[in-house]
């Protein structure tokens, strides 16, 4: 039991994620507040609120400062917001005549807020390049697996013939959602936070909506009125980083049950090895992408829980947000990197997969029911094959009555009818007939991704 | 303690919604799950696969078929969905022959789903309509209180002063997000399910697509390939229904907090009564909202536990959908409900308001101190302000030095420089400078809003 | 889509629990609220604080009494609480000499907790009965087969063999944590709640602990200071509810695992039909449990987030209990019921439970390499198990060399050092050994139970 | 935005807490695995099954072992688990003989459970002590405040008076059941984990129970049969946890009304600047309690969802509870850390408490009406008393018509039989009668403390 797991060295393969594990490191963190400090200070030089060189000055000037970070943990446990030391530090390194042109009308908030969505934009950047990697892997395969035949299971039990390629053109289907609306989220989402120590920047009026749209061009942010006490693009963002979590694991939950001993139609990723039992081999990927999942649920559930913050700010819920918000861009990131090598290293047994289908004539049964319906009253036919599937029997052979004398003999009152029905069982039942139109439905979901 | 206390008739005004009650009542279920039926008959007579006339028969047939509930339940309870019972009762008064061409190529899901999107379809429509009038009514009052001035608090303390028209452009903030989001909402969730047994059409194959696009023309959905597995929609559902509660929430626990008894800044909505207390009122219709945005919270909740649905169709999944989703509806349409009533009938104590913001010159601290740096260095600004605040002492007198002698002395030498500048405390102390940059913001939000 | 469906004619049967909805209807709500009102009354006449003869005569007097329902209806919407409303529908059948007597420094919340845990005392009577009822079934289940062999799985892959009997004692083991916490729960979370207006009995001091303990006899409630404000034993309640749900979800998703058409090892509860498929047999009952499972801890959740009112009494908070704790307990009694039926009504295929023992002899593994590591150092004997069951081959025969020759020279130079070894496979790798340390545990599992 | 930001040194006084961190390290994760692996082979010495020296000498020989950390991580990278990689390593420094009897008839999560059972029973050592602290510093304060008038406070409206030492005792109440239940905690739910590979201990039989109770009794936890699939322990654990969250965050939340600006009854703990208001005094350690509350009811919520693991070993389930177990474990010690603060540095403004009670004269309306209704009936008394409330009326005034003639005059009609009672409208109205009760149920309260 180790705390910060999803952060620590010997289990961030597993849990966790160096990449956006870097976007959202203390460091970087710093250097996104200051950022946005510069992109303010230069936003009031630009607007002529405060002398035309202090923004070029204070960029020169802190460029190579390193604050000191016991003084940082120490500021943060007096006030509970890393600002003011950070700018007691910023403001030791500066000549008095610069260092007041500092923060000059805005509050933490403003600057800790900005700062994330600039660390958010670089994590949903790799997010999307991770997805679509992943769409293009999940659509390739589809393609290689258009006519592998598979069982589909409905409610846990085999159902219908269906293809590989289909199943994993479903995997893409939400996924896909989630791609086409990256863009939009990211307008929405990724917006500058100016508001000053209430809301209505009015330290710096009238000019707080054009310092906003300043700070927003340079930052590469959407400009926009104060959000502080509007979560709901936090929230927009949660859920679409659970969406992305909830869809890998569907994905995930998947392939573990058909890596299954008993089913056996498929391994991919990497295989866990036990301590006890030579002869294991684990699906350790798929179950740490349902994990995140579960995981990313927790998160969003907390995230969720504090987006009606009361008055101009709410201390309790705004820190909820520092907490669990990193945590899920983490798990989100994790959950995309396994399930970028589950897809590009199944390895499907074909044979497998297919001798599923071939011993179970009852996945068959819908079929040989509506071919029957050409010739009797549907409910008549659904029944008789009802019968037929209860008793185990391979359909083609007992609905061509085709059986066995003494099974025959059994079945014939109730089958009488069939036997009279002339009708080519191998070609109504050839599992085949599903590839058709399994592969409209995958061209049309793929179809939707966008360019 | 009782049951169901969001349908019941005690309680339904508080607690729960009679039209969206009516919406997802048992009869109106059953009647959408037919409609889905007769489209889909309708969709295969169009095309051909049956008889040109079936849709038609079968309409008329079923025009006024009234099912026995007790058969249906005891189907339900039987198969565990309800459109096996609920086709048997179907048949009883078909002739044959029009009988066999109902549910062809369809499974439950199939009728389920797009029948509970029409269903969803009626209550957005209803919540779109509330949401405009609830903003409008948020727009209006946000006008009226353009200038009326009250203290802004941050994490529970008086902050500046800014206006009530400010806060309440603040609450509607989030719910114009929502409501903008509404249209194409409807396109991406109000979706036709129809992808048969197991989500391939086989039974109908080649032309699951066409009918699908038929049942959505005539079902007023959105086409598309079968998202059986795919619950992204229902959850991206789910999350406009808890924002728009959240949303709410906030504005309600801010009511909450004006309206207490020591603060007593305005009062909205009902006065409940005490069972012992005369002189009780108390906010319940604000308490109302917060609580339901609680439920909202945990309804989301457990509708994304299940959105990593297994396989082909994943039963245990499915089936909290059916449980949760109509609650989430219900407890956003109260929620809704509750606000309009709220936003219509503030009643604002202006003078209670503004007293709060004289009697506490400390909330023009951020303001004085900004004054006084146009003359000291900032940090010593913001020291000798945060010294006379920290005195309780009124700032404008406290910095013009016009203060009682004895006071005075004590404060000399740390205010001696702020004595010899000479600041016109009255015009910068002035509350009513924030009311400017106050619209400028809260037109800001309101013009956001669609036409 | 049905808006209370679990307490729908239509699917009561399948999500909800008719008993519990008995403990939990509009009429039981009234009636106990009614009774606790007596038993303050009461509890005053015994102490002498009101005269004597009021507390029968006003039971005799509203023995009968039927309070007008949308009267009540009204009244709750009017003051967001029951209880003021049934005050004034008891007062109208009352002479005032007695009305007054009524709800003597009472406060609503005294009457509606307390009430509740009226109520929720007779659905914990039920719950362990129907508890003590199902493990005894899983005991008797467990004896039976203790000496069925079956493959356990970890992570997804066969790992050894165990026992049916095994896995039955296991799922058992939190439920008996339960059943044993049971009578402590009642006591803890039945409290009897009389505080009065804010909880200090003021208006009837000294006299409140007086009353409190009276009230608390008379309605077989722990007597307890009051507990507006502490929720915790309302969350204790929750907790216990959500563990046995959560603990019949384990059990009913390895039914689901078990009964797959694939592994089919047993069946267990009603087989739901399909709409489309025929020979569909959907594990329904198994599936509820897990649904039920997941909406359990949705609202679980939903009563943990109300559990921190603020103040004397919180409005926002209390509500959510009303709206999602009776939901919990039918939500429980639902499933406890399908789990009775579930474990009665298991169907075991002994052959093809033991086939999958006997197909896959590198559930043997770990056994084969405790037997090798007593000749061989135990790194070097898992590995060459290790390769043994990599190549798919039956363990007993590669071990003892006792291959195909062509099999036998691929694997000789590494299996040399197995050969020199005289072991009695047979022995070692007899799958029977296991049932011996099963039972053991079984035995000892259940010897935890009480009595 | 940080990640793993409650285990930051910049935010760690704020959100972690480093006691806890130090049980829950790295490196003593290791360690306690280690010392798990050393107990098992001690006991299997003990017992007679390996060498009776095997078990000092492998304590011997791994006494000072320092696994190569990028060799652990590499390993649990590739098997999902910690332990093989960790055995490699201590096998690196042993000789073949001693390694052998490393893990003998253990499965990695024999080993990761009981470790994290070994690590969690400081975590609860800690825990008690605070909790124990904590509740003595709060018996302190009801004591000092025994008599300390305030405005007790339901639905946000004012309503009696009470003492602040029964509010002081009522946040303790939930605190004292979390206190009593802790030794019975510590015994149900620290438990030795000992299975083997699939939970039957068949590879040490018939030693595995003899091999549990030893290793219990070694590491001072219970003995018990394996609970690797019953996860009841755990979740029970993270309940009680929680239940500690919340209950301080309900103390939290009181405390940051009675220090808002308006109210400014009292002060605790740091208080916050910020970096813009100069007078800004933020509840920051109140704000970080109630902060952590919320995020522990989302690590619970994760927690539950994975307690219904399937069949022998369910790997997605087990690893959510490694990432939120033990963040749910900071989040507790931080919690208390802070009330612990928050509770010694209780700043009481008596006079200011007192005024609201005495200003606010409706607050004794329950007590009037009780006064009024020994001589009219109850019903009309309370009328009478809510008509003075409701105009803002002094209540001793109105009520014995000693009022301005001009009040005096539009009430007299509605208040004449007030005037013809003689009452002692200063003895009945003594907000000082509340004391005693007050006392009363604090003292029950506390009484319940174990002695």
């Amino acid at each position: 039991m180790q705390i910060s797991i999803q952060n620590s060295p010997l289990y961030s393969d597993l849990l966790g994620d160096e990449e956006i594990a870097g976007f959202l490191a203390a460091s970087t963190e710093i250097c996104a507040m200051i950022g946005v400090e510069l992109a303010l200070v230069q936003a009031q030089s630009d607007i002529g609120m405060i002398p035309e060189s202090a923004g070029a000055e204070l960029a020169a000037a802190l460029a190579d400062v390193e604050p000191d970070m016991e003084a940082l943990a120490r500021g943060i446990s007096a006030s509970g917001v890393p600002v003011p030391a950070l700018l007691a530090e910023l403001r030791k390194v500066l000549p008095q005549e610069l260092s007041q042109w500092l923060h000059w009308g805005a509050t933490s908030q403003d600057i800790v807020d900005t700062a994330s969505m600039v660390q958010i934009g670089d994590c949903l950047s790799l997010f999307g390049t991770r997805l679509a990697l992943l769409l293009d892997s999940l659509h390739a395969q589809s393609n290689t697996h258009a006519t592998t035949l598979m069982a589909a299971r409905t409610r846990t039990q085999l159902a219908t013939p269906i293809t590989l390629g289909l199943r994993l053109a479903q995997w893409a289907q939400p996924l896909i959602r989630m791609e086409r609306q990256l863009p939009a989220l990211k307008v929405d989402v990724l917006r500058v936070q100016f508001g000053g120590a209430a809301g209505a920047n009015t330290a710096v009026a009238p000019h707080g909506p054009a310092i906003a749209a300043s700070m927003a061009n340079a930052l590469n942010l959407t400009n926009s009125p104060p959000w502080h006490t509007d979560r709901s693009g936090v929230v927009a963002l949660s859920n679409w980083l659970l969406q992305i979590c909830l869809s890998l694991s569907k994905m995930a939950k998947d392939l573990m049950i058909m890596s299954r001993s008993e089913i056996a139609e498929l391994t991919a990723g990497k295989s866990g090895g036990s301590s006890t039992m030579p002869q294991k081999a684990n699906p350790i990927q798929s179950e740490m992408v349902v994990a995140l999942g579960t995981i990313a649920q927790a998160l969003h559930g907390g995230i969720c829980a504090v987006a009606s913050p009361v008055e101009e700010r709410d201390g309790a819920s705004w820190t909820v947000e520092w907490v669990l918000l990193p945590q899920l861009l983490v798990t989100t990131g994790c959950a995309l990197r396994h399930c970028l090598v589950l897809a590009d290293t199944l390895l499907v047994d074909r044979l497998r997969m297919r001798s599923i289908v071939d011993d179970n004539s009852q996945l068959m049964a819908e079929a040989a029911s509506f071919a029957l319906a050409e010739h009797l009253p549907r409910t008549e036919a659904q029944a008789l094959v009802k019968q037929a599937a209860a008793r185990g029997l391979p359909l083609p052979q007992a609905l061509s009555q085709k059986l066995s004398q003494e099974l025959s003999q059994e079945l014939s009152q109730e089958l009488a009818k069939c036997s009279q029905i002339d009708l080519d069982w191998d070609k109504f039942l050839d599992p085949n007939l599903v590839c058709a139109p399994c592969i409209q439905i995958s061209e049309a979901i793929f179809s939707s991704r966008a360019g």
